[in-house]
């Protein structure tokens, strides 16, 4: 059923094949460091498994693997990045150094995208952040899957939202999410097993409730987190909104139901109103609001009441976020990756087409 | 059971209120006007319903009517402000001004608050921003009510975001949503009428299922915005907790289960680290990121189209952010704000005994 390869197998597969799909050798590394990070902290569905489908991206010529990404609007706190129709695992770590440069300059940056594509996680590029004492936001919008509060139609892309805290001796808080009830990476795991889906998860393309995993294929939309009105589903549709305003309107990408697809045997959406996938980040110095030393003491004083708060009957724990990726990092950096075996043959039969074996 | 005032009767009635318990004659004016927008919104809960509550916290001394509010560290685009425990329906106003300021100098301006108190409601805040042609961020922490994921312990505040941004021939989008399933106040509704309230809402002090609208008085805890886990209730926590460490963390206000409670008969939290409530503070110019006329056209485009998102049967029609919100505000501003006779015997009450008349 399944394969395993170290991280240093696959980052070394993956920047191959970027370099073999035209990637300058520096943009190789820091498309395959994004890409693998998704694999490394457990979200296998934006991970290595997307190669073959960034491939097809660029066969399709939808996809500029050497983009001369740049500013084209700015002011001392903001800025607005042209990626070129580059690659998003590319464009989002510039876009992020832009908003940190400004922020080491005058506290905070704040940059919009536009002509961008898939950017993988969202959580590794705000972490881009942490090093430099930095609280650091990344968002971006995606092709249109969720249909809003009493609607039936799909209106906005799973729109995930990432920030990265950096604490004192404890880890950093790291939110990474989805703006929906369920990502779509869930799912794909209930179609495999061939299993129902919870209540709020999905619709029929009627509108109606759905337990099936397979009924995005069937025209149905994934609902925005909350699930119904009674639950708070507007909330989630705000969320998402919010998304791809920020990622797609301030900066002149597309937006809402004119996002293009990641699967490169769909087709356009017709009469794009911008340009490419839009993505948001944003860099805040801690030292630009507190010293360092005091904000991250009371950093480390929130995670560790939290960690300590009283658990439900059932639960061991109460988690940090962040705690489960960087647990499942650590273990996955010493003991390796596990693929599905379709993913495998999927890899290989990309590295055959252009000369890169998986080692 | 109830009785109509009009707009200004509760404003005229408010602003004397609080020039009695010693506001300035502007503050007693911008604190009215943030209230009662609360009323005119259609946020029963937040409104001229809670002035009794504020003036017990003045005679408790847990708040300063005629604060001296200044900048305490500060960056081109950064701001904290200390807002000298007065009412943050003043607080709120000034630290938004604040970040509008920083927004007009260097593109963006970023305001955490510490030393504040309960605010109103956020999207009001928000809004300031919008005849900047600028977007609008407001969000604070609130003594803790809500439970995180896989806990029984209240260790969040019900932690509201706001997001107002501008548009052209369009109304504005302001999205204001606490990061719970439900806010108190829809509890407080169910309550009156003794309706059980839906699954996900709350849960037992022991951290089970509950659907008890009454649960908060017996211990329980409101749920985080997706209910439970496996409809994503953990982004609801992380969103919460981005709103306490924004608010309380970078500001040097209390945070998590530290932050001081709205009622004045509860006990303040013991061995607090830090400073009254925050709140924090955003304000984008849309200049700073492309031509005004350009997002405003974009906007127009995004609200018209998501207008017309085919409804799902038995919905009429699918809602802007804003829209409930601005069609009461006209409609009451016209016809009055309807008071329930509990809320008006209780403001007369406090009228009495300071010597201002309910007119």
């Amino acid at each position: 059923m399944e394969q395993l390869f170290s991280y240093q197998q696959l980052f070394d597969f993956a920047r191959q094949v970027f370099i073999k799909i035209g990637c300058p050798q520096k943009d190789a590394g820091i498309a395959s460091k994004s890409l693998l990070s998704a694999d490394l902290r457990g979200v296998d569905s934006h991970g290595v498994a997307r190669l073959s489908g960034y491939v097809r991206l660029w066969e399709a010529e939808r996809v500029n693997a050497a983009p001369e990404m740049k500013i084209i609007h700015e002011t001392p706190s903001t800025a607005v990045v042209d990626g070129d129709r580059g690659l998003g695992l590319v464009v989002a770590p510039y876009a992020m150094q832009v908003a940190i440069q400004k922020a080491n300059a005058v506290g905070s940056g704040w940059v919009s995208v536009q002509n961008s594509n898939h950017f993988g996680i969202a959580g590794y590029h705000a972490m881009l952040a942490l090093p430099h004492d930095m609280i650091g936001i990344a968002m971006t919008n995606a092709s249109a899957l969720v249909a809003p509060t009493f609607s039936k139609e799909r209106m906005l892309g799973t729109n995930p939202i990432a920030v990265a805290i950096p604490a004192g001796t404890e880890p950093a808080f790291v939110a990474d999410f989805a703006t929906t009830t369920a990502a779509n990476g869930k799912l794909e795991i209930l179609q495999r097993k061939n299993k129902p889906v919870p209540a709020g998860w999905v619709q029929t393309k009627e509108g109606e409730t759905s337990f099936n995993a397979h009924e995005l294929k069937e025209g149905g939309s994934l609902l925005p987190l909350g699930g119904d009105r009674e639950h708070g589903s507007h909330k989630g549709y705000m969320l998402g909104s919010i998304v791809d305003i920020f990622s797609g309107i301030l900066s002149g990408a597309n937006f809402g139901p004119w996002v293009p697809p990641f699967p490169a045997y769909l087709p356009m959406p017709e009469n794009m109103p911008g340009k490419g996938i839009g993505h948001f980040f944003g860099a805040m110095r801690i030292d630009a609001f507190r010293p360092g030393a005091d904000f991250k003491k009371d950093m480390d004083q929130w995670i560790g009441r939290f960690r300590q708060a009283k658990t439900s009957d059932g639960h061991e724990r109460v988690l940090i976020p962040g705690d489960p990726e960087r647990e499942m990092e650590v273990l996955r950096m010493k003991e390796g990756i596990l693929l599905l075996n379709e993913v495998v043959s999927d890899l290989r039969s990309v590295g055959d087409k252009l000369g890169v074996e998986l080692g």
